[in-house]
């Protein structure tokens, strides 16, 4: 079964990547873009076929290895 | 109206970042988690408020700046 885990910079954690994007696409002619975050994704192959225990895994995992709890949140999809 | 543009390497190619991240995971007993592919994702703010013209402004800035069309692939999520 597979999770994808997303990880972004909480709101209140400046973005400087993303901030760089957005003027890149300002300069590029994209004004119709007003600002760009930028995250991580994973997607992970899990052995289990139980999208609870998928999810719970995905979580631990997330926490202790895929994102920084202190500047970074993260959302699981499973399916 | 938010765009979200998921990059991810194609299956073809190598992930060396991914296979890292497995084997980490392996060694800190997550035997659970099988394969780990790395992406990038991306939350866009739009100007337009209509799905159709936002997609479509995601998609033209997801292959001119967001991703290497040669290696990777995206997907993108209106809301």
């Amino acid at each position: 079964m597979r999770a994808r885990v997303f990880v972004t910079l909480k709101p209140s954690v400046f973005d400087p990547q993303g901030r760089t994007i957005a003027d890149a696409l300002q300069s590029l002619g994209y004004g119709g873009v007003e600002d760009v975050r930028q995250g991580k994704y994973f997607e992970l192959e899990l052995k289990t076929s139980e999208a609870g225990s998928a999810r719970a895994l995905a979580a631990e995992v997330a926490d202790k290895l895929l994102a920084n709890p202190v500047i970074e949140s993260y959302r699981i999809e499973v399916d």
